[in-house]
């Protein structure tokens, strides 16, 4: 989902009454971002507090290359890395995913292995349908062990669209969140909903309902369980003790478009890519008789901030055997405080650009290779800025291109060179640059190495069901990471 | 000002809390538009409720050319036209405009011959400063003597961006609107602001407080004016007597960015352009008591409509001697009604585009030529859609490309001409283009002869002033519209 998705954010076919309303109650963040313009490390981002670079989630196959985790990856999330669900632990909290995990799908990277309790979702994407033969259909999850796939057991329809998956995890939330309520233990849910990633689906009652096609369906659907998982919260009468956060994992992807591709408002490119749109996201905080209502927060904020800012909430504090990235917003979202910090933006092994204050320096540019350009394959449809979106990886680390974003979101106007604005605004930012630089040290990469054996052949579960399938030799190979 | 200009249509910065009140007080209009890219013919669009092909302001000296009233064009609002305040007088209502008026600077074109009872304000736009001997400088009228001229008498900066108009404006307004109250007399008051029209000005205490620049420094004045507007009404006691509509009447001129350029949010190019960025407008009312607050419509409107609004609003009919393109919107914005109309874009003497329902189709492009564009003078800064942002004149009458805007609201993926969906939409569409060309009877156009001679060189009252100018001898030829 992009920034410009929702009626808050400016989509103009404003459907979101219920996430413009939880913003209205609660406080809008306009400057808050992902870890990295894509899924599976943006989601080890948010439950690590730490950027891929640490924790793992990036790959050193290419230079400045984004990888995430389809069913041959061999790796996922280590468990040297402590996730939010483990330490919330420590303090009473029963933890549950819902919906996609996407750090791993090997057995020692099960969630319940990594904190959580509960899980009711699937490891990976909802690609396919497969034929289980060159490549099974993705398992659903229930706990430890699979209760179905994907296409088989859960239905998606890609002709007409159907498919009732986020009815399931809305109903999954609420279950969960009646069963805490009564047993009076605290709870984290991540609700983790594969919608709107292509292909993308929504249920019956919502199909033909958005006049943005079939991607505004799966929006307004979302938009819908929100309101009915925050009404939930206030009809259980637990909202006051309750601190719900909406975001995303990366900008709309707008080589879905116009079928199945969201909105980045008015920033430039989307997933995929390290520009605005692929990596500034729609934010809410909500927590009644807390926050104030109506509230608007410029801090720049990251999903990683949701792990300290959780830890937080708990009474705890972060570990301090590591270097962790996301900070506490209770402080913004509590006292309208503004913490200075920087944001970076990453795709794989690369920092490609910085944020402070409202300048922004590109170090590299690349929205992606002429050869997959060729192919169709375009990450700023209808967008096209000369020497900054660039189809061959281009560095700038001597002369960052700087933009304002504040008069230019749109970054479409890199400040002179000369200016005496740039001089002090990269100045600044080199400073940053350095200091992160020097402190860094880099994760095993985990999303280097591929093999087909590795695949949902069996999971766990699938004696019960029948449905246990017959993995390939094993046969580890370099990923190939085209973007 | 652009559509994306406002906080509540999802400018980032979100630095408009006085318009996002109305906005929340009132009905947000999603789906408005004005009548021409551009600001004399939008102008006098609003003020008689008629396309420019129809009221005289456009040109004949090229093909769908855009045009304005510079100070040496010739024409102007012809006497045959009538205008919402001229009518509005039979009803017992004081007119004022304060502001650009745009219709006409020569003596017959005078406001005050047309309807309106007072004036404070420029005939042209705060263009200069000049020498007063090539050119001269703007003047500002009160009624109907000159009692100063731009930067002479009333400063602009252009080096620091200071200027005071904005606050002389909301002066006038704020004094109109007690006197009016005080005389219990009913009140029309055309609030027709310069600002945001480069070159850009704020007053100081704006100066340098936005995230946006100067650009932003201008909103927020204006923002803030409205906020004062809209509190002297009910300090007053008559906001729930007091109709207010807040528009603009063109898209972001995008040639201005980064410095003085505004946003028009998802959508494509800006002013001088049909695409949805020149011509897709804010659109917010207000009238409390009677408004229901938090409304959003997706009414497809036109400035053209608020004449015949107005007209209703006052209790009076439409002249019915002449076509009338505006429709009234109380249904709308009482009743919450969607009426169905389509929005016609013209440019020039050209249609250029046509939209119904959520389609739109192009039956000419043009962003600028060559030749302009060559020049840098880019009306799409950062955005290309191959064949949809030309810089020929292309014609697609016989396969008008269509898009829909409910999927697509940036215009960057033509419907297959093929499809079902196309031959459908295009095929309604065609229908109304022929309903509208068959009764359409253009008026005599006014902005074809521009003459030095005419230009503001000894407005009435500038001999009181000391600042009459001596003209050069008569020598009128055609205006050069290159755009």
């Amino acid at each position: 989902m992009g920034w410009g998705d929702l009626g808050a954010f400016g989509e103009p076919s404003k459907e979101t009454p219920n996430l413009d309303q939880m913003a209205a109650e609660g406080m809008l963040f306009l400057d808050f971002y992902t870890a990295n313009p894509l899924c599976s490390p943006s989601r080890a981002a948010l439950l690590t507090g730490r950027l891929p670079v640490r924790n793992g989630f990036y790959t050193t196959n290419g230079h400045a290359r984004n990888a995430y985790t389809p069913q041959d990856i061999v790796g996922g999330i280590p468990d040297s890395e402590l996730l939010l669900p483990e330490l919330l632990k420590k303090a009473g909290y029963i933890n549950k995913i819902i919906g996609k995990w996407h750090l791993g799908h090997r057995p020692q990277f099960h969630p319940l292995k990594h904190g959580f309790d509960e899980w009711f979702g699937s490891p990976n994407c909802h690609f396919g349908p497969y034929d289980n033969r060159e490549r099974p259909n993705i398992p659903v999850y229930r706990d430890w062990e699979m209760i179905g796939r994907y296409y088989e057991d859960f239905k998606i329809d890609l002709k007409t669209g159907e498919a009732n998956l986020t009815q399931l995890y809305l109903q999954e939330a609420l279950d969960f969140i009646s069963k805490q309520q009564a047993s009076q233990q605290p709870f984290f849910l991540y609700w983790a909903i594969d919608a709107t990633h292509a292909p993308v689906y929504a249920s019956k009652q919502f199909l033909g309902t958005s006049q943005r096609g079939l991607y505004g369906d799966a929006v307004r659907e979302i938009d819908d369980s929100v309101g009915k998982i925050l009404n939930h919260l206030q009809q259980l009468g637990i909202s006051e003790n309750t601190f719900v956060f909406f975001t995303s994992d990366n900008g709309a992807a707008l080589i879905s478009a116009p079928k199945q591709g969201g909105s980045n408002g008015p920033f430039l490119c989307g997933k995929q890519t390290t520009f605005e749109g692929g990596m500034r996201e729609p934010a809410i905080a909500w927590w009644p008789g807390h926050i104030p209502a109506g509230g608007v927060s410029h801090q720049l904020g990251s999903v990683m901030d949701l792990f300290s800012t959780s830890l937080s909430l708990a009474g705890l504090q972060p570990p301090s055997d590591r270097q962790i990235d996301g900070i506490n917003l209770l402080p913004v979202i509590l006292q309208g405080k503004l913490i200075d910090r920087p944001i970076f933006y990453y795709r794989g092994n690369e920092l490609m650009a910085v944020r402070a204050g409202l300048y922004k320096a590109h170090y590299w540019t690349w929205s992606n290779s002429w050869e997959e350009h060729g192919k169709g394959i375009d990450f700023c449809p209808g967008q096209s800025v000369s020497g900054v979106t660039t189809h061959t990886q281009e560095e700038h680390t001597y002369l960052p291109l700087l933009f304002h974003l504040g008069r230019d979101p749109g970054e479409k106007f890199p400040l002179s060179f000369a200016s005496e604005e740039y001089q002090r605004a990269v100045g600044r930012i080199s400073g940053l640059v350095q200091q992160h630089k020097a402190t860094l040290v880099p994760g095993q990469p985990q999303l280097n190495v591929c093999d087909q054996a590795v695949m949902n052949w069996s999971p766990p579960g699938c004696e019960k069901l029948g449905k246990c399938l017959k993995a390939p030799e094993s046969d580890p190979k370099k990923c190939s990471w085209p973007h």
